[in-house]
């Protein structure tokens, strides 16, 4: 099934891309890499929500934190699509680079991460799987939970 | 307008590029992109200045953080030019990776490494414009207040 | 020297490649380049030990953080070995991405990563020599003292 069609039985509306807000890109691609600059955990309405604000081990539950991650993904694959036109010209999802705004004694990082991975099978099944690293950093801008930046390989 | 010629105009002098303090290199190149490694805040003299030494939210104001991003930038461009021998070598700014010694609760992060990317765009225009990823981290080599990486495409 | 010579002649055992503990994978390939995940400092066990557990600047002593890198290297090569066959089929080192689970005030971050890129050398020569970022994080997935991704050339 292609990542157009998983995406409509998913049920997923991918929001309007969001604007790089200063002298950079929302996407740069070079050859068959298509480099996604790292997305916040804006909502469909393009803000942050209150429970996707603030760090994990604190103000954020693991469980917001994890969707907080879904939203960056949702985000990420919203900007592949405007880079490209169509998820079916994604040959497939390269890496992930995850950071997760976590207050220092909060080491259940994966766990969070994993809310962005599995959209990414969800939506280009095996071709979803990717390699990824996940740290958890001192702040994010907005103080958003989550920031999550990817590299496609185009078809 | 050329990249080298810009910078001229611009009144930018390339500082020396500061060597690899140990077993990496200040880049790599494979097939058409470059990769930089990561660059501190250091000054035309090599050093951090004490202004650009410390965390944004604590001792580094925005300000100064701006600027501590703008000579990351600067750096970069200077390695670049070591790689190539001429920044007209380079087809694109393709994303910069930006690391900011922040504080937890300093969430202004973005306006920081408009600095570079700022700088960017000013040396090679359109060229310039790049995915970027932006965090705030608990603390960097050397204390300096901004270290960002580059990956480059070469013409 | 080949670099499977040169483990020999290290004496060094690759461990058996970590599995990905989610939807992710421990490498992607595009095209010539290998993209390893995050690697966490597991020992040859398989196991977190406790000295390589928190963070530098704290619990975890500059010398065991430089063994932890050490060992983040080794499980990025035998993930390199799985993605390859065999070491011999890496052109070169391009880049490590390392991540320090640091205090806030433990700016010694290079000599800790420098325990990853000797052992790159060590392994790959000339060929092992990298560019890298180096970063102090606020924490790491099971509170690990160092993750290390890398980007390989292949052959």
């Amino acid at each position: 099934m292609s990542a157009e069609m998983r995406l409509k039985e998913l049920g997923l509306q991918l929001p309007a891309p969001a604007a790089a807000l200063a002298n950079y890109v929302p996407f740069t691609i070079s050859g068959k890499i298509l480099i996604v600059s790292g997305q916040l955990a804006f909502g469909a309405d393009g803000k942050l929500a209150p429970e996707h604000c603030g760090k994990l081990g604190a103000q954020v539950s693991p469980e917001a934190g994890r969707e907080a991650a879904r939203l960056c993904a949702i985000n990420l694959i919203a900007q592949a699509r405007a880079a490209t036109g169509s998820l079916d010209a994604i040959a497939r999802v390269l890496k992930l680079g995850a950071f997760v705004n976590a207050a220092p004694d909060f080491t259940a990082i994966a766990p969070v991460v994993n809310g962005a991975s599995d959209l990414m099978v969800d939506v280009f099944g095996d071709k979803g799987r990717h390699a990824r690293a996940a740290v958890g950093v001192a702040v994010l801008p907005l103080d958003s939970a989550v920031e999550i930046e990817a590299w496609f390989e185009l078809a």
